[in-house]
């Protein structure tokens, strides 16, 4: 069951020669819809902390299994879940059908880190009230 | 130990707001770097059939880890190898490398198909001229 | 006065480096937008023929002038003008603002072309019934 | 005539479902030929200046027309000269071709400016070493 949904419509820049969807679009749905769910929990895709440096979300690990093509034009129906909560890392799941039928599955973790310009991003824990904002968007039992 | 070995520079495009390079550009560079090898292997992305109705390789699973940030103008080498070659899929996996330092690393299952105008892909058997030229990028023992 | 109004929200996927939106964005936005305009309209972007050939709308010209940068997370209006209904092709305008304040204008030249698989899209008439769709939409004198 | 070539490849995510390359993936080589310019010219793309602020060449004009379709796995030779060199800004004109034969043309004017973070780009006159470096991509009378 999925506690957050949304949907995209399939833009003519999202197909390619084959007629159909290019698998490398449902990363940009999934993090649009990330995106969208931090949103909605209240919370910020960037904070800009009190010592000028911004936190943020990169990925460290991806991944997309495909069912079935979509085309331009067609409505995606996008159910996420947050399946876990790490201590500096959130997993994200993702099913996305059109008319009621799967079409892809997706996941992502993403790890909270400290954006210091010019270096690699730092991880660090995530704080407690994102952990608490972010609890709702769980798989229900 | 990779079979076959190509070389990408980010482009500013593949950057983002965070300074870094788009997880979404990695997917770009496989699906490139594969059509390279397939080229290199004397073979043609997409086959046109005596029937008119052309064959490619749709991908049905992706995945990529990020193990360090990737700049604008970096130079990343990029190593593939044919991980697998099932009945009617093909693994390739890929290893990207900046200065010699692991960066990330991907594997993409493609499927042999048939491309029926406004249909879905067709999943066939791939030749087996197609294997003989693909054998040569298995990884070495 | 603008007789096509959207709205589009600045995803990550849309910046770069440079911290703000690549100028490119824009083009994919005026696509999308257009295609909006044309469904309000009571038309579909690729219409198939009786005979099984695609007619659609490529561009042979496009500009874009810009006025201010654009951020991450930043919802831009679009406001879509049909400037001119040609023999073969329509030219829209495109005004872009943030918050009320103008960040860029654009300009496409899209062409009715059938689409013969493999061959070179061929300039045709607009059809009179898409002439009176488009109609409403050019700017209020 | 000419003074600085380079060649690209069209890969497969440049394609749309019309089966020939997305109008914007022009702008994309356009960046990135002119991008290779700089660096053929001994200009780095981004300078950080000795007080840590980078200057870079944001663009505030584009435009691009298109003679004929490009197809998956064609090569193009992009010609790019250097139309003119104002106070704050370059513009670049490219020419496409397939084959010998014409298939595009652009124009790109960019401008140097600051980049101060969370900031609009601030235009500043273009130093005098660069506008040395630039003149023999100039046209040749």
């Amino acid at each position: 069951m999925a506690a957050f949904t949304t949907r995209r419509r399939v833009e003519f820049r999202d197909t390619d020669a084959a007629g159909i969807v290019h698998f490398s679009a449902f990363f940009l749905w999934m993090e649009s819809a990330e995106h969208e769910l931090l949103r909605a929990a209240g919370l910020r895709v960037i904070d800009r902390g009190p010592d000028g440096i911004d936190s943020s979300w990169p990925r460290v690990s991806v991944a997309c299994d495909y069912t079935a093509a979509v085309r331009f034009g067609d409505e995606l129906d996008v159910a996420v879940v947050v399946e876990k909560i790490g201590r500096t890392s959130v997993t994200y799941g993702f099913a996305f059908t059109h008319a009621g039928r799967a079409v892809a599955h997706g996941r992502v973790v993403a790890v909270r880190c400290l954006l210091h310009p010019g270096r690699n991003p730092e991880a660090v824990p995530i704080p407690a009230d994102i952990v608490a904002r972010l609890a709702p968007f769980r798989p229900q039992g």
